[in-house]
């Protein structure tokens, strides 16, 4: 089993320390390959950004299916792309936020997500409402600091999303905490055992752990998206014009 | 007041009759610009359409912005780039869904919507479900056949839409109509004396007719989106890459 | 267009400020005409005051259309009558919460709304939910002041309210404001300034400006309430009994 | 303990027979005692019929507790007058329809309730979405015959409301049923009895009997509507204005 | 008429003073039998507990079904065994949730609940799920502190529920208490003339109180549970198998 | 990583023919053990089953957690002893409904499931209540037939249930279906390839395929259920009173 890996940030640089994270959250039978974007947005932080790297995201995904992948991650928690792509090509692909918020709310039926900024916490919002769970999400907090600036400083990320935790457990009485950038790699384990330690026992759901999961998932069940809810598009019929 | 009308269609033809169609719906102190664009999908009926056509959409917004405009209708009922242009400019901006499915539901509790093509149809139901309003939209209906071609045939777009109203009256038991495409123009009026003559009076509400109400209103009151639901976008700060 | 006003106080000493601060909100070929009432409560803060008044607008709405007014904006935000009326007469109606509410609704996806008494707060929570928007209203604050004691001290009523503000957007995280009384008029823009000097840009709904807008989309656009929701009474088989 | 019913009848003929009728449904220890209307309108099958009948039956009620009744059953399914009288008097008040559909959501999570009139339907439809319990109410239906009619002939309402049980078990996969009009007397026993004997055995609810139910569970646990729901009003200070 | 009460404690000493305090809240011709069970947990706390008190309630019920009984209370908030047993008896069987969480919809649209543990707050969460109420359903707040424990200082249960209910009243803004415990008896009159004392006059709801109540009142009125959602069971064909 | 199959009939002759169904659907590291029950209902289909065999499927849940198994699936829709035995282990624990219907919710926003009694339709209803997803659950549709009777007529199973989708896509308009009973096994890839040679490609879901990869996600992912939604139970002071 072959999935691909779709970082949308402008830069190969993080690319072979995220294969080699995933790694322990797939199958021995299954092999990673994760890609990054050339053109775009620097990441995806607003709907402006989300429009702006789609279409490289779309293309690789179509890419992905002739070249015989089973199927992609889009390692973003906005899942973007995921929709459109899902009208042009038969393999599953999952986003970050989609399966994290099913997983949640089987795991508690009251929690909360913590994102990177006020504008990804909208389109975090707007996620939520479309898949139907928005009631179980108790809270969404950010943390208002760039994530780069944040992994700068050692044990500054652990610090401040600690902190977000445990003013979701006592403000928002939420039972479990998803993870809402892909960024915050490593975290999770970190996270669970901090809150265990203080006797608050929270999972803390790490969204790449689950994408990935979710996506084996569907490819043994032999799964995709449905048809009927995402019409096969025939571009032919649909050219695009460019100016210039 | 100065409203700038953006049709999602690669084609100047229609623009003359578009604007003398929405003339009666302003009031004498407001001027209509229509444009079309010169980029993107020929029309916009799926996820794939609207990510293409959307990033002129947009410039043509902030260049309306520049422009002095006071509002922009984006004449499509499928919203697109509205919540993109909204972190950009600070003048109010409407599509097509929003104002007629929020006047819908002033006028009944239970209305449907009748939209080109099932894809469309997809769409249409993900903007209900985010605008909160998905519980009073008892249905919405396909008429699964491309407009152009019922224009083609004089009589057989009224004839195609007033059959599928019927049903939705008998079989959904709505008692209000919005009708999902701006292309369907000229139609409200007919429908409803129609409907009147057969002894069930029912609200038909043209998407233009209600967005050009809805945004003069946002204008003379002084409204536009939330700065704290749309975060401003500092576009130097996001430079977009392109590949060539 | 002419719009007829009904103020539902027992004074026609506002009607002409009524009838100034609203001119800005209609178009220049529209005239507005304001009425107060000559019976029923001095002021509508309870469901009791709304049984007591609604006659004497029932029957000014009925004599509005008579007199060929093209529409009825009941300027009060318990919209008392409304329902009632729309069984009599077929130009449009429109009170101060339902417009208001849908165009918060627009907005912002988490809004909140400031009344008078705690009283007010019952009739305005029932109204949303009625509308089916209650999930958007994050909160509904009362002032616990009368309105009139609040308009004798100068600055009073903008200090109370502007205090109300900070703590909605603070602790019940809204993105938008209705002003849930109509006397809160002029309140809008002073308080939207306010609120952008401190950083915190967010839109204040001012319920006479949108329910005008509203008004005067519904008439250009040919709409009115549906038939089949409000079925027409014939009142010539309704005598009303009375006791002498 | 002593219990006021108050028919929202311009005529004294039924009173005999409803007090008759509704003896088996209170305890020994239990009077009722019937009034009707004299004022207002002939029956309550609109919003209209609802504004014009209230002020006696609020005055009915007042004078109820005055006179040491410990509650009170407004018998009519639109629960015409209830809130209002909330704000004014101390003892527990009901109308047939909250009681009615809060049993019914113990006996079943999809139920239906048949009315008189479309406009009754539209009446009770509200009243559900103000109870919180209309997304397990799966069907209105009316019998579009005045309830008059239908007694005129033997065996006629019977045959009516059957045949709309039937259609509401099949189509609308129904599992219990309320009565939506307390002239529906004596039918419930009826009906539950023929729909057991076609192998369907289905709950059907008398108004009457359930409220009168809920009234006395009311009394003996001494409970009444919440102060905080319904502030008092000072009736003093609410002075109705009236036209000679 | 006969009730059968059937608490689901291990031992037989609280039965006579249930008894006393069950008797002002049925009619002078009702009544009542207090039984406690011989196996099983040693009270119900938690889902465990419930699985394992479940099956001799259950024969409880049927042994009361053949003795003749015509309704049962199971005395427990967590409504233990009420659906199973619907399967198998056709007299009225309430549990202390159910018709308390109804009668607090009735009296107020926000409303809260006082749980002994969380462990119990949880099922009562998915009780209320169940019943389709969790909106009006504002807080389930734990004292977290053992019943039995609060019973013997004299005055500390009270306390502890005052306080309670003066925080639920401020922070989560309801307008009447459901007690969710039986064996909070008695406490419910203490509480609400407190609550008056101070000027917040809330009412709060004992569940034995209304579940007699609701019971009396399906049985006057001839109603039990819908064999249409709980399909009678033939006990022949689904023989238990045990492991000796 | 070790998977134990709880199967709960009292027959041990499907388990190597589950064993081997369901081999494909986890990876090349897990093996899966599969036992049945020796006490309790012949198979669950009504509350009262459930009931009684979750006393030894919560016993064999533990004690799989002391043999060091990773997880347990408990092989039916019903998802028996799930919520129970989250109280009293520490390894993830999935039944048959939760997953497929998250898993349907990302495939469909408007699915169906199939089950084989109308008693087991209601059971699934309320589990959709509690999961919170019942809104995107369109119908559940009984085939009202013994799953031993369908399976002894070669090809009567796969008739059925083709014919039960096809009315599902026509009538209920739904865009997935959910298998309702792990008894259906290797019916979803023959129920997707008839669907889609008649030109309705419709995603089939087995819910065994979909509850074993999401337990390998969990497990991969070190996440199971929140102890904040499932307090541990204290075995030792929760002694189990039984009667000889």
């Amino acid at each position: 089993m072959r999935i691909k890996v779709i970082v949308p940030l402008l830069t190969s640089k993080y690319n072979s320390a995220i294969q080699e994270e995933l790694t322990p959250y797939v199958a021995p039978d299954v092999s990673v390959t994760v890609v990054n974007l050339a053109s775009g947005s620097p990441s995806i932080e607003s709907r402006y950004d989300e429009i702006y790297s789609t279409p490289e995201i779309v293309s690789k995904i179509v890419k992905s299916e002739e070249e015989g992948y089973d199927g992609v991650f889009v390692s973003c928690v906005s899942d973007p792309a995921i929709s459109v792509a899902r009208e042009l090509v038969d393999i599953p692909i999952v986003g970050g936020f989609e399966p994290a918020a099913l997983s949640a709310g089987m795991i508690s039926k009251c929690w909360g997500i913590i994102t990177i900024t006020q504008s990804c916490a909208r389109l975090i919002r707007d996620l939520a409402t479309l898949a139907g769970i928005h009631q179980q999400l108790a809270c969404i907090r950010s943390m208002n600091q760039p994530i780069d600036e944040l992994h700068q400083v050692p044990g500054k990320l652990e610090e401040v999303l600690l902190a977000q935790i445990k003013k979701m457990v006592s403000e928002d009485r939420v039972t479990a905490i998803v993870l809402g950038c892909t960024g915050m790699m490593g975290m999770a384990k970190y996270l669970s055992k901090e809150m265990e330690a203080i006797g608050t026992p929270i999972q803390v759901i790490d969204p790449s752990a689950v994408a990935l999961g979710y996506l084996q998932m569907m490819i043994r069940a032999g799964l995709t998206h449905s048809r009927l809810e995402y019409p096969k598009l025939n571009l032919r019929e649909r050219v695009i014009s460019c100016i210039k």
